[in-house]
């Protein structure tokens, strides 16, 4: 039997696997074969299915490498955000067909879907402060196994992950990191941190040092020779000590940097760190992307999320002519504002990318400001610039902005401060699931003094939307979905501050609908299309009552409030609260998302499963 | 004249000063007078108002220095948390005599109060970011002014302080940050980042190279004098350049540490930083409570925050015999609790001695646990202990809840966790103000799934909610004010889950109120007293709709929803919101905090000022 037949005995066809054991059989030869394997099944379900490619190419053999190491039936893995999990995901005999898909295998780590999930995630930086919680309960359980956090670079330096660290360093309990040093977070790596894995830096006090010593020793021959054996210490502590010192500070052992593609040196490594009685931190490097051309060399982020594609061409295989999406209107007005008002400045918690904002970093760099996983810097620095005279633009995504909510109150809206809030990805978002819908912003923030929460139903709202947030003193919402629309620029309009707008009137004043965003206008189409006479009331100034409007609203026999942006708690609460304030008798309706997490679909399929579909509000005013 | 007598000319009486300019005429020797009259002055009226006292007696010294070095009408100097601002209060002019009282001086920088204030704080963490946004708008505007960030060591091991810190170290803005190292956070240090500054620890990689150098060096003569030269190089490294680099690879010039309470070093030092091209922190250290023996000697944080109290015997002046706080209330089921039952753990983000948790600490230090001032760690990690089978029990503040908001969501709630949130300082809390008020907190949390919102009126229904919230599955939060009650023991009492408390009965079915918490106790005592006939309903589950009160209630002809403890978005829109749905047909009226920032006052002025007073509703139904 040759050896090129074992291998082929050995090395299972992906949708074969059904655990990891089998790892243990391979040599670091065939594992670097199925390492390709897993590779091209990957490129290949995420160009059908859409979903996260740069980061998953890039962790397949550290994967490999620690299931070869652990058991993690028993030993407890967390990926940071979750996003780079997929060759866990196989593994752990979950093949990626039903990717995302509705009822299928999600993106992200879930406990209801496998043991080898210990915990889910979905937001960044959380898996130290898990992994510290799993391994406190493992030290009081008195019960063996070893729980590891694998995190990027980029999400490392974020408060929460610092905040983990902080706690976890000094305690007794022990965790091993994986620090995945790719080199490029999800847009460019930013921040002093993600600059000191890029380069090591040294400090004044240490470079001080070394010219005094420098000028003492270059006096005598011996002093030659000492400062020359001094000289290379030196660079061995610049190089090696230095960034060691950031964990080795907060407490850790500190292990690396290895090649996160070799399998057999990430064993060794990872075995070390198995047998250190403390935490440790090992620093690996990896190529996100890597083995895909295009995501290798891609320097914005562009291949991080993506939705299906052509492998070849590397090409989106659904364009739609015609339409852009939310994101890239609200940019394209910011960046239009930017060359009339100098005031105006961008704040960015690493959504450049994800919400299409290249154009104005490119153009205002000085007024650009990419701070990184921070939500809650980014804020807070918003409230400097702002009390400076300075109007702030932050552009966050629904679900992330849920990071800031204390910073938004107290660092913002309490001193009363110009603000623009672009709030991304508002609604449901489809395949991300429960962690990302952006369905709980308007609940959240409903309640915070010195605001106002809007939602535009066409790109002119919009635009006058947020010329007029330029206009006032405090804190603006501006909502929009993951969704497209009409690539046609937006147009001027007036849009009297606070008021509604009504788009159908129905002269018997039997059916009422207040309702926002782009859907209200598509309900409005199909009832006209229908001739069904309904009032519809467009309540774009959704933390407003508008008291014309309601006063023609109150003489209707019946009132529906439609929102497939939100969940109940928000909007629907506070109008219908205010309908009963009012003396309102009629008979309200609320069609409203439910308090819960919505899980992964498309978000056609989210909206029906609630009957929030714009034909099921035809249906029920039919 | 005498040196003496010019002395006496030049250092003004406190209540003389207007304005700093006064310190630039003064010789070191007078500052220290200055200093200590200053201590004297803040002691008293600390004594009688009440306030933050160890911070405040900390930093007179470093505070003097820094206006002497810099013009704070023009430069702006910001205090993290901004409890230790009343040096700084004084030499702008503003005395202490109305300190924390309506319409008084806040006890927190505040914009409104003085030109010296560049911006408001109260909550931790938030003056680097702030700092970097007053820094980046100076240098967008081409002006020129310094900004300090004045931080504790507590502070800074905080989440947002880490991003701010993160983002500004390589930023081309400048900042000088004053670190302010006393040893003692609000509560004892804790984390990695707290033990670097109290002692110096190296690395593993450190270490080794350490033993093979010596190993290699002396076994030559020469090479023990290198050896020994080294371990001088070595020892200058472990004690000046490692603490260091944590800044250094941050991207800063790191100065110190310098004696904070030597003004004349303070000024050197200072001026350094003024003179440096880039962000730079100075390392100063102070004594927290100097002068004062009771707080120089306090280790658990006692002399943080007080009420007035007698000077001489450090004795509280207010007693209240017969009453304990809410606090210990909570406190005190949760150590009896954690008695019976192992798997209650405990987690507190640096509340320690603000909930009055000692005793649990004490008896159960390995399932206790303090992670300091990281309100999002202490909830991921919640999460992790939940899912392994514990009940974490996480105190905090309500408005300090806030910075979990996504946490609390993400990490816990949608994973279904079961885990207890003791809402300490629920409701109005008086004298700290805008930054600290706890009625948010049902608002923010009524969206998220999987939870439930309570609040006990007595004890015995604290006790009650308590332990029916280690039978649960969910997050399960239990509200309480910082106020006081009776310090009779808890009853065990039957509180059937989700259900409201009848407390009075209206036979005909006129009014009705529904309500919360211990004010709900006093309105029923008032109401009976005057013999006159309302129904009251206790809604303790706040969150939960009591079908059979509701069915109840909906016969009545006008409904109160009175909630003192919280603002109207959030218990108040959903009760009337539900009313709304069920075709409620009568009056509805709603007291409950208008949606506001309240600013300081006594809780009972507070309450007044919005006719949220028992007697004001008491007026309202007679």
């Amino acid at each position: 039997m040759s050896s090129k037949k074992k291998e082929h005995v050995i090395i299972p066809e992906i949708s074969e696997i059904t655990s990891p054991d089998f790892l243990h059989d391979l040599s670091y030869k065939d594992l670097d074969v199925l390492a390709d394997k897993m590779r091209t099944y990957i490129l290949e379900m995420t160009s059908k299915n859409g979903g996260h490619l740069s980061s998953n190419l890039g962790v397949i053999e550290a994967t490999i490498a620690l299931h070869r190491v652990f058991d993690f039936k028993k030993d407890k893995l967390i990926f940071d955000v979750g996003h780079q999990c997929y060759t866990h995901k196989i593994l752990s005999g979950r093949g990626l067909e039903t990717l995302r898909k509705k009822d299928g295998v999600s993106g992200f780590q879930k406990v209801n879907e496998s043991v080898y999930d210990p915990f889910d995630a979905g937001h960044s930086s959380t898996s130290i402060s898990v992994a510290q919680g799993l391994a406190l309960a493992r030290d009081m359980k008195g019960e063996d196994y070893e729980v590891i956090a694998f995190i990027g670079d980029g999400s490392i330096a974020s408060g929460l992950a610092f905040e983990g660290l902080n706690n976890l360093g000094h305690s007794k309990t022990k965790v091993i990191i994986i620090l995945n040093d790719n080199e490029m977070s999800i847009s460019r790596p930013v921040g002093g941190l993600g600059k000191t894995f890029a380069k090591i830096s040294t400090g004044v006090g240490y470079n001080k040092m070394k010219s005094g010593f420098s000028r003492v020793m270059n006096k005598t021959k011996v002093g030659h020779k000492i400062y020359e054996f001094f000289r290379k210490i030196k660079n061995w502590i610049k190089f090696k000590l230095i960034p060691a010192t950031y964990f080795d500070n907060l407490g850790f052992t500190f292990l690396g940097p290895v090649d996160g593609h070799n399998i057999k040196a990430m064993e060794k490594i990872i075995n070390k760190a198995k047998k250190s009685p403390k935490s440790t931190v090992i620093h690996i490097c990896t190529k996100k992307g890597k083995g895909y051309s295009y995501a290798e060399k891609d320097e914005t982020g562009y291949w991080h999320g993506v939705s299906p594609f052509d492998i070849e061409s590397g090409k989106p295989l659904n364009m739609h002519p015609g339409v852009i999406s939310w994101s890239h209107v609200l940019s394209d007005i910011v960046l239009e504002s930017m060359e009339k008002d100098d005031k105006v400045v961008l704040i960015s918690p690493a959504t450049l990318k994800g919400s299409g904002l290249e154009n104005i970093f490119e153009k205002y760099p000085d007024r650009s400001f990419d701070v990184g996983i921070a939500e809650e810097h980014a804020a807070t620095m918003a409230g400097g610039l702002a009390i400076s005279g300075y109007h702030p633009v932050l552009d966050i995504y629904s679900t992330f902005l849920q990071r800031a909510y204390d910073e938004v109150s107290h660092d913002i809206a309490r001193l009363n401060l110009p603000t623009t809030i672009l709030v991304d990805r508002a609604g449901l978002v489809g395949a991300d699931g429960e962690t990302h819908q952006g369905i709980y912003d308007v609940a959240a923030f409903m309640s915070v003094p010195n605001t106002v929460i809007t939602m535009p139903s066409t790109k002119d709202e919009a635009k006058a939307l947020y010329y007029e947030s330029l206009k006032q003193d405090f804190v603006f919402f501006i909502r929009f979905p993951r969704e497209f629309t009409s690539d046609k620029p937006a147009q001027d309009m007036l849009l009297p501050y606070g008021k509604w707008i009504k788009l159908m009137n129905d002269s018997k004043k039997e059916k009422a609908i207040i309702s926002v965003g782009p859907r209200v206008r598509e309900l409005t189409n199909e009832l006209e299309k229908k001739h069904k006479e309904v009032t519809i009331y467009n309540a774009l100034y959704m933390s407003i009552i508008d008291e014309e409007a309601m006063s023609d609203l109150l003489g209707h026999k019946e009132i529906i409030i439609y929102d497939s942006y939100s969940i109940i708690d928000g909007f629907a609460r506070f109008i219908s609260s205010e309908l009963m304030l009012r003396g309102y008798k009629g008979k309200v309706t609320i069609k409203a998302i439910p308090k819960t997490f919505v899980k992964q679909a498309t978000i056609d399929e989210q909206l029906g499963d609630f009957g929030l579909t714009v034909k099921d509000i035809v249906k029920l005013v039919s």
